[in-house]
């Protein structure tokens, strides 16, 4: 990539390059400096109290956004109706199963073929436990959820550029960074190099914390024995018997370490979206959506495309087409809940005024793919040890992660080969699906080997592909925050809008589900107003 | 507690001393240069090929060490029979439910009162995953395992003698430790403090690590903002809408971190055994049990209280009573494999050679005391979102560790209410058990207030007080490993040893298991050459 190149890319591919060539870490740090990526204002169940006295909602869209004002608006006295564009609910939480079939744009067409139980989510995969919106209606709805293993200090982080381009267990490039960070800062800290920072009794606990959480030794030095190999794993494992007696590894050198980029990977999990709790639900994603389906799926019409959103002073009448018969059609409702992703809805005819359609064009859609991988079987627990978690890697799939359920199964079992923002992914999509998913395995073969042997079948999923959202998610920059977020999300006369892309917690669920209670908590003040 | 009582501590007093003041971060650091705690040595599938032909073996105790030995005995063509103590296999690998009763020395019996579904572990919780030989058992038995939660950022660390008392997230403490952590080592690399350690360009890479891994501004400072917020938590959490703007909050100074002496806790997942990916079994440790049981229980004979072995040249006759009618009965082997706790063998007549003898009387094993509480309600994730890991304490009942299973569940559940060995532990059980209970009670309600109203009931396992193994684990020092451990494990005519006492993994599972395996290597081979 050339200079100018550089200079000429945008935030969003800023973002996966720097996903790409330092690691998700750096790319989620990055995220959060552009306001990417957060947690959530959830403060309990919304109350919507006072006589709705029968005004009626049309909701557009039936994702998480579209289904949580659903429930809570019928809930409070509302007639309410969905319309949605896709033959099932759940919108970008979605989950796809061997049978399943999708058609992406340009036509290619691909067909899930997973053995029974397993899957893939392309969307959202992750609920941390502070998203206090998503949680609550996974309890409410009775959606069982398990932990999602984030961290595993037994994956591997992996670069092209070092150790030959062998793969490293996470402990050892963890365990060393941290001793050689303890060791580095106990010796400025004995040469009383930050005296006049540190008074000399914090200095002594400062010390002493030092040797307990970088296991170094009474000196203050990160080096082979008992209390480094019980951080990065030990060369010969203690055992039972008269063979038990363990042998100490040898840690890395500060400047191996250094100079490998890998201690990029060490902080994957620190961010508060990726720290323990954070689980998924049990059986796949789109649990959640299905939920919401057992309390509100009669009020959504499926394979219904709006085509036309117009309000007038007393209410909105939307057009829509059936996409079975392709006969147009009309429904009306006092207010118009929007959650179409920006990306579509700035396709659509609606009068809104300019602030508002400012800023439904203001917000560019990411880019991104997944994909999901089958094998014969679970060649990363019954050879490497490695049950669940995380891989990253500077190679274009970015990352594998190994399934968080079914550990100990038998049998085919699924992965995820590769998670990718920005530029590369539109390089990657203009590939056919099954060159796609051929790549994806060539790239994690460079991490197992067992990839080519134990390799099944695969799917290529490419947001910016899908004909219904066009993108991963709204790619929101401090300036088009600035400009444009007020605007997006005030009333415009007779229609509000909600969804990830109405929030501070864009491509979670839970952005769409606060974003959603926050609209429609104003709605109904409004009605109540009126 | 005096000077002169703390200098006649024993190490293991020291354990829980360090465990109950520093946290146990601190307490698992000091076990690992005890050897005390440590991984395993298992291979793969044990071989034992060539005709046993019709070789007896007798195990002692259907612990798994015992019950390992028989699966894998029997399969080598021996033949195999198990005398065990109690009306259950599994020994300390146990799990109490609503209905079970225990009686300690001393007399007192408990009834554990807990709901259906609900239970405690009193002895192993936790299978990391690199105890591969416990792994491999639970895969070739079915025992299905979940992730056992070891951190969870947004539970407690607690010092009765910092903050006033009011517990600390955990995620504050540790990501405001690392802050500072990288800030400092950061200022030390820019004074050129380090100069003769790390090169010129070595420095650069290492300002730029610490700047992600620490959560710094771009002038390597640790500030308030939205870097360090998306580590420690928001003021106000973003979210969705009008309402969605986050709010940062304030990190703590180096010196209030540094004196809290909460930084002891940060550590407390780093170590080799607490490193995700960690599971326990679904529906309580004993599953391990039940699925040997499957395999072996038919030659098991319970309620078989050993009272004498005797070995001659050409096999082992064993005297036991029967525990219901007191009768007592022989059986006979040619090999004897004996897994009952060194504290409860050094009681039993044994004719084994000076060596072994010494080695069993040599080894003191640990008090500890496990209390299971339960309570109406799951306050600790319905208040305060903590969905399982661990709070740690400076209170004598140490840690609360919330259950790492049926999340978001509505009614009763239990949690572990105290964990604690060394000298407390006896003072502390000297106690009737609804004392214990109540004390447990008290001191948890230190950290969660809620403990009062939602009370049900308790249970109290000290293990020095269990009559059947009459203390916790083996405590070794490396001066009774170096003098006694091989004398041990080797085979004294036709009597061998196993158990978590003949390995470098005390306390652990992992231990009986790789000890048998040893031990029936072993055996074996005696068994061909002769």
């Amino acid at each position: 990539m050339s200079e100018n190149a550089f200079t000429a890319m945008s935030k969003r591919d800023l973002l996966t390059m720097i996903g790409r060539t330092a690691g998700a870490s750096a790319m989620y740090m990055a995220m959060s400096s552009l306001g990417e990526a957060h947690a959530s204002t959830f403060k309990g169940p919304i109350k919507l109290d006072g006589d709705a006295k029968g005004a009626s909602v049309l909701i557009l869209g039936a994702g998480v956004a579209g289904m949580v004002a659903a429930l809570e608006l019928r809930r409070a006295g509302y007639k309410v109706q969905v319309l949605e564009y896709n033959n099932r609910v759940g919108g970008r939480s979605w989950t796809l199963r061997g049978g399943d079939s999708f058609t992406e744009l340009g036509g290619a067409t691909q067909h899930c073929e997973f053995a029974a139980g397993n899957y893939i989510n392309p969307g959202p995969w992750r609920i941390p436990y502070h998203h206090h919106g998503l949680m609550h209606y996974c309890t409410e709805l009775g959606v069982t959820l398990e932990p999602f293993m984030q961290v595993n200090t037994n994956a591997y982080l992996h670069s092209t550029k070092a150790f030959d381009g062998v793969p490293q267990r996470f402990r050892h490039i963890n365990a060393d960074y941290f001793g050689h960070v303890g060791e580095l800062l106990a010796k400025a800290v004995n040469k009383n190099a930050l005296d006049d920072t540190v008074t000399k009794g914090d200095a002594e606990t400062l010390l002493s914390s030092l040797r307990s959480w970088g296991a170094l030794d009474k000196d203050y030095r990160y080096v082979k024995g008992a209390a480094s190999s019980d951080r990065r794993g030990w060369e010969k494992n203690p055992g039972g018997g008269l063979t038990a007696e363990p042998i100490a590894s040898d840690p890395m050198s500060l400047e191996t370490v250094l100079r490998s980029g890998l201690w990029n990977g060490v902080s994957a999990g620190f961010g508060m979206d990726h720290q323990s709790a954070i689980f998924q639900p049990v059986g796949g994603m789109d649990q959640v959506a299905k939920g919401f389906e057992r309390e509100v799926g009669d009020l959504v019409r499926l394979n219904s495309k709006v085509v036309a959103i117009e309000q007038a002073d007393k209410g909105v009448t939307v057009t829509y087409e059936d996409t079975k018969t392709g006969v147009r059609q009309q429904a009306k409702a006092d207010w118009c809940l929007c959650t179409i992703p920006l990306s579509v809805l700035s396709q659509i005819e609606m009068n809104v005024g300019d602030a508002m359609a400012n800023a439904i064009r203001a917000v560019p859609y990411e880019p991104g793919f997944k994909v999901g991988l089958e094998f014969k079987r679970r060649f990363w627990e019954q050879d490497e040890q490695i049950f669940g978690g995380i891989t990253y890697t500077d190679l274009p799939n970015s990352q594998i992660s190994y399934p968080s359920s079914r550990y100990g199964a038998k049998g085919p079992a699924t992965l995820l080969g590769g998670y990718t923002f920005g530029a590369f992914a539109y390089e990657f999509t203009s590939l056919p699906p099954a060159e796609r998913v051929a790549r994806a395995v060539e790239w994690g073969s460079k991490i197992h080997p067992q990839y080519k042997d134990e390799f099944l079948n695969g799917i290529a999923v490419g947001w910016h592909r899908v004909p219904w959202t066009q993108g991963c998610f709204g790619g929101w920059t401090d300036e088009s925050r600035a400009e444009h977020y007020k605007n997006l999300c005030q009333i415009d006369g007779r229609i509000l809008l909600a969804g990830e892309h109405a929030s501070y917690v864009p491509a979670w669920q839970e952005g769409g589900i606060t974003s959603s209670l926050d609209a429609i908590g104003r709605l109904h003040q409004r009605v109540m107003a009126g």
